[in-house]
């Protein structure tokens, strides 16, 4: 069974380390660390214990890599126009595509790439970032929750991918669990993701200084009910006392940066289009305005393209 | 007639200014700025021609001010509250009070401390700024709308009280026109200040980057739109095509920082209170919720507290 990890940073770089820890033949796709990982390979610095992969298979074009039975894409997904010159040569007919990004409408990227794939989608409760070349850095938590993609948003069930898959995490570490719905799993992590990640940007605050201030705290507490009236929209029932729950898991959180804040920071650009602009364009389309996440996603857009510029 | 001039900075020392340059007989209270201006005056340098007021009557106690004819109010809002200290020594029965203040219940603030005044609500459009010690730097516009102010909302048309301040504007060379409803005049300012003070304050941008940028010109026009559904709730018509002249207007304008942007940048309390819980507050007594408003008055509460906490 070969693996295939599309994107060899904080995510791609963490999971795929430890599946190729766990002995699975591991393949990774690198841009600007090629050449280092190339002569030192992989370092996993973990909460969970430091790892070192001295030798991996790695590739700085994807002509060069083997087609593989299970590809993770862990690219962030403002770089998803890329898919179309990469997945088609490392999937095959019958390759399971994981799509281990955050957002709405990441699983119909690779489907327009590879119309006949199967497609799941992972979502990643992990704090991890990338802090040098081929050096991860994990931090906390780590789990990742599978689910199956059907075009239509129905729920796919347990499926033979799912089980393949999510075997294949557990027996290399990765506390993995699987949803019947991947719509609503989605949805529920945009509850915590459309309030945390903008809002952390805007006001350049941790998780723990908007847990700690009214005002913001009532802002994202807004912000969340807003997602769940969009989610519900949409046909997907997050359940009375998520809120809450999210919040309080939040609460006891050590403060953190949301992976949107660590990008604005490093100059790169901000994934508001999967993580704002697609709900609130399915909210809309189904009858719902969120007009406060709508809020924002502009201000992030306008952040976005004065630091990006800046950047350069 | 004298004249109380209560609080002397970019608005009040400017307007003060004209009135004691042209002769009326002003008393100016201050405060940080007391010692400097007894021994030095006042120095207003303006784009219409420099001028200094070398012995002007200055106070750093109410107590110690004759009562005058008419007293200007041009405190910042946040200072509203030591108004019950201040007026009740400086007016008298038949004394005109003069709110040059932003945003929505600044008069109400006036009538709880002198129940039987005539209060008239001037709206500046003015672009000025104290920049030392009795240093007043005005750098564009200057004209003022009057209105009295009537405690139910309603207009008051033109009376007498308005007719005798406008006059004495009018000979001090300050631009004035007169309004007879005070409370639509009020809610037309806020169609700009609603979007402009607070945006320019939590994206850190000055109008020109406002207007270049499409995300944040989509998002002030948004905010106007919703400022005006406000007004109308609460009985107020801004008229057809006020956002666009506003957007216009702006758009010709130099880039320019609002006053919120400028006290933030200063480390002074921000007028979120009256520019944005007020009219929130009044909307939503009549119906009408400011959701994205509401966004940004907790996004400036939020930064004004980090703010102010980090000056001190």
């Amino acid at each position: 069974m070969k693996f295939g990890i599309i994107g060899t940073g904080a995510v791609g770089g963490y999971y795929g380390g430890l599946l190729c820890r766990q002995g699975f033949e591991t393949h990774f796709l690198l841009h600007s660390d090629y050449e280092h990982v190339m002569k030192n390979g992989l370092f996993i610095e973990s909460k969970d214990g430091d790892f070192a992969l001295g030798n991996v298979n790695a590739y700085n074009s994807p002509e060069d890599m083997p087609r593989c039975d299970i590809v993770l894409v862990a690219l962030k997904t403002t770089a998803n126009d890329s898919l179309a010159s990469i997945l088609p040569h490392v999937a095959k007919d019958d390759s399971i595509v994981v799509v281990l990004q955050n957002g709405l409408g990441v699983e119909a990227d690779v489907r327009k790439v590879l119309p006949g794939a199967t497609i799941l989608g992972g979502l990643c409760f992990l704090c991890s970032n990338k802090i040098g070349p081929g050096h991860i850095r994990h931090l906390d938590f780590g789990s990742v929750r599978l689910g199956e993609f059907r075009d239509d948003g129905t729920a796919a069930g347990i499926t033979p991918a799912l089980d393949k898959v999510s075997r294949a995490f557990s027996q290399a570490g990765i506390p993995v669990d699987v949803t019947e719905n991947l719509g609503l799993a989605r949805w529920q992590k945009l509850v915590w993701n459309m309030a945390f990640n903008g809002v952390s940007v805007v006001l350049s605050a941790t998780t723990r200084e908007l847990m700690d201030d009214a005002s913001s705290l009532s802002l994202v507490r807004d912000i969340m009910r807003e997602v769940v009236e969009g989610a519900r929209a949409c046909g997907y029932d997050p359940g009375d006392n998520f809120i809450e729950t999210m919040l309080d898991v939040t609460g006891k959180m050590v403060a953190y940066s949301p992976s949107m804040k660590l990008d604005f920071e490093a100059g790169r650009p901000l994934e508001t289009d999967k993580i704002y602009r697609a709900p609130i364009m399915a909210a809309r389309a189904a009858g719902f305005n969120m007009l406060k996440s709508e809020v924002i996603a502009r201000q992030l857009e306008f952040l976005d393209r004065r630091n990006t510029r800046n950047a350069f």
